[in-house]
């Protein structure tokens, strides 16, 4: 092969990726350690979140003509109203516009032959605890061009215009669809090249590491899982239940045969929801609100801060069903529509539900599978834990994170309808393009890829 | 293996589709008698095409509120205004609105062991030379949901609930992002079980003869260039200047620092652009004009019709710059922007002008790359015919379509900015998914898979 050339393809990255899930353990901190130095971190910073009317934002209203919620500046991001009409169903909603693309960073570097991720104890004034272990590097635009008039963001510098050949991956990734409009982000893994000092709220963790901290809840923030979950480490896998090029294919049907049309409307006046001092809600108080907090004495970018906040209305359920076939470890998809996606539909987890948004219903009427997940015994449950949503946008957002191991009863061979069981390893090199696989999605898949859901049951 | 488990990924697809490539002749017609096979229906299909004023259209007109082009029933497609802001330029331009997916289908078969497609000789009235050689299915949503009241779309059932073991390629591709607001349609390859009946406006085709008739001006019509572009028959490659891993890295990269922003408005009074009697043009006539036609006496689905159509100004240059590193070809992309794409970017052939666009501006101000293939030596052209786009909505817009050998003086092994070499593979690859590579790179890479473009240069 001529030098200019390089293979096509290598494995090299995803079993230097896989050594490193492999190391319990790394060169900096000891694991038993890591939520410890995160609650001196959320002790030290002595924020506190409060709650305020609409009236007490500063920089922040609604805008006479449209009701839109926005900050003076022009920045940031702005609560706007969004129409969707599917064939079932039609309504509004409030929705996040925030077109600007993010960096969501993570650097890595070899120590004694094993890969380590720098990682940040972080506060964002959404996450129920305030501080979680974070990527390097989360900035939005206007974070590094300064709009917050704030401090530099530290490390941004590996990811701004990297060494390619450093580059272990970087894809726009889509975010809730549900509550953001067509939001992305880059993610991206870059290695660091010389000696990287470390900041005190940074420490470098190998996979491994973070596996054992995404067992725990609250821990690992949603911009680290997606991140984790979009290093390409697909594991070998001697075959599946439908080949790659199936898979595409039921995916394209899949997005064909939804009927979504999508308009941005003035928040102001949205059907079925209602604005008082504290918050837009809906009538019957289903799915979220939106809100207004006050970030006060807070050690960040800048000294203190208000904001609005999306906030949940109850604790959600995301899981996957989970099987083996010929012994492969399989995964059941739901091509699911959410009125914020760019494109229609991406892959979500089996279940992905509020049960209380639905608790009104009949039992027929219920999501499917969800019952799967709510009554499970403990000895199928492969996965669990409670994660929070981006603490910067949302306001205790929580869910329980499930895999739970199914049957042919519960959840056939033959799956129904806008269902699909996938290996590991074919959503691993789905998440390598955009707009495939849904971040709740990927918060499992980054379990998976580094360890944390295991073959056998957590213990009791 | 378990019996229940298949391989992710098989060659036999390629190798079967490479076969088919290698075949210059097939079972069912001769390569030589298909023009004469498509003259014969341009003969028989007695259409006429008459411009006609905006005032004759039949159940077209412009909506009193917004100047948009509409079809009373609401169907079709609109021609509506866009509003495009980007850093270094911001104009307002008509746009195609068809928010409905086609489908774009040939049917595959093999007959003594080689793969044969069934051909359609079709008229649309867009075409220069009205018939051209056209996919199996070719349908909008309201054709096959007879929005026009006519006829039943032939072979359309071997599309809509396919066999997924049957499904060749299924993959949603963008079409024009400067006439089109974020169309796709889905390309689709489908294998027949069983006997097919073939109609007399059908024939099957290697695609060896394919590449025969690829060379040929105005045979191969857009929808089938764009489905032949989306098979999956990436040729073995020993490696590439870029690594497929770093290849999305650089994309992601480019789609991220593009500030492209997009809204639809009102085609009235869209900035730069009149309405007349006969048109809607630019000022200063450049780029396209919305016009409309009478098809008259047409043997289609309906008798005759009348639709507005765009007709863009000159003729255009589409070519791929080609160089081989380690004896491996690659060609030239372009990262570009075209405000109708969906997201943002996608990859483009080396060039894509209509010359006399640029003509006014001084040389150092002309599109980069250009001058290139409109003084190409004949001795380093690949490739050269002239195609034109859709038919059935843009009207003689023909673009001659190149493959030239270009050196290190010309194209740098290094790509400058927003430029990259990748190999006939590695597009292929992408072509597997929505939205990587735009359609006139599509076309030309449905040269290149079928063997169309040689190695050697094309004989004087």
């Amino acid at each position: 092969m001529s030098t200019l050339l390089i293979p096509r393809s290598s494995a090299s990255v995803a079993d230097r990726l896989a050594r490193s899930a492999a190391a319990a353990e790394g060169v900096h901190i000891a694991t038993a350690d890591v939520t410890g130095w995160l609650d001196h971190h959320r002790r030290s910073c002595g924020t506190e979140i409060r709650r305020i009317p609409f009236a007490e934002l500063d920089a922040w209203s609604f805008a006479p003509e449209t009701g839109d919620l926005r900050h003076r500046s022009g920045k940031f991001f702005t609560v706007e109203g969004l129409h969707v009409v599917r064939p079932e169903a039609e309504w509004q909603q409030p929705i996040i516009v925030q077109p600007e693309i993010g960096i969501l960073g993570i650097l890595a570097k070899e120590f004694d032959g094993v890969l380590h991720f720098l990682m940040q104890a972080k506060m964002e004034p959404g996450n129920p605890n305030l501080v979680q272990l974070s990527p390097t590097v989360q900035a939005t635009r206007s974070n590094y061009t300064k709009a917050h008039g704030g401090a530099e963001v530290r490390y941004l510098e590996h990811f701004l215009d990297p060494d390619r050949r450093r580059v272990l991956t970087d894809v726009l990734q889509s975010e809730h669809g549900a509550w953001f409009y067509r939001k992305r982000n880059r993610n991206m893994i870059v290695e660091a090249h010389g000696d990287v000092p470390v900041a005190e709220d940074f420490r470098w963790l190998t996979l491994g590491q973070i596996a054992s901290l995404l067992r725990l809840d609250n821990v690992v923030n949603m911009d680290a899982r997606t991140v984790l979950a979009s290093a390409p480490m697909a594991p070998p896998e001697p075959g599946a239940l439908s080949s790659d090029a199936d898979l595409l294919a039921w995916f394209t049907g899949e997005r064909s045969r939804q009927d979504v049309h999508v308009r941005r409307v003035p928040l102001r006046g949205i059907s079925g929801w209602r604005r008082d001092e504290h918050s837009v809600h809906r009538l019957d108080e289903r799915f979220f609100r939106v809100v207004a907090v006050s970030v006060e004495g807070a050690g960040r970018e800048v000294a203190g801060w208000t904001q609005p906040i999306i906030e949940p209305v109850g604790t959600g359920v995301v899981g996957f069903a989970y099987r083996e076939f010929g012994g492969v470890p399989h995964v059941l998809v739901h091509a699911r529509v959410e009125g914020g996606f760019l494109d229609t539909v991406e892959l979500a987890p089996t279940v992905q539900y509020v049960p209380e948004n639905y608790a009104h219903l009949p039992a027929g009427h219920r999501p499917p599978f969800l019952d799967l997940f709510l009554n499970a015994a403990p000895d199928r449950v492969r996965y669990s834990a409670v994660h929070s949503e981006e603490g910067g946008r949302f306001l205790d957002a929580e869910s329980r994170y499930l895999v739970v191991e199914t049957d042919e009863a519960t959840t056939p061979t033959r799956a129904p309808a806008g269902y699909q069981w996938v290996t590991p390893g074919q959503l691993n090199v789905l998440t390598g393009h955009s707009r495939y696989v849904n971040v709740q999605a990927r918060s499992l898949l980054a379990a998976i890829n580094t360890g944390a859901v295991g073959r056998a049951p957590l213990p009791r």
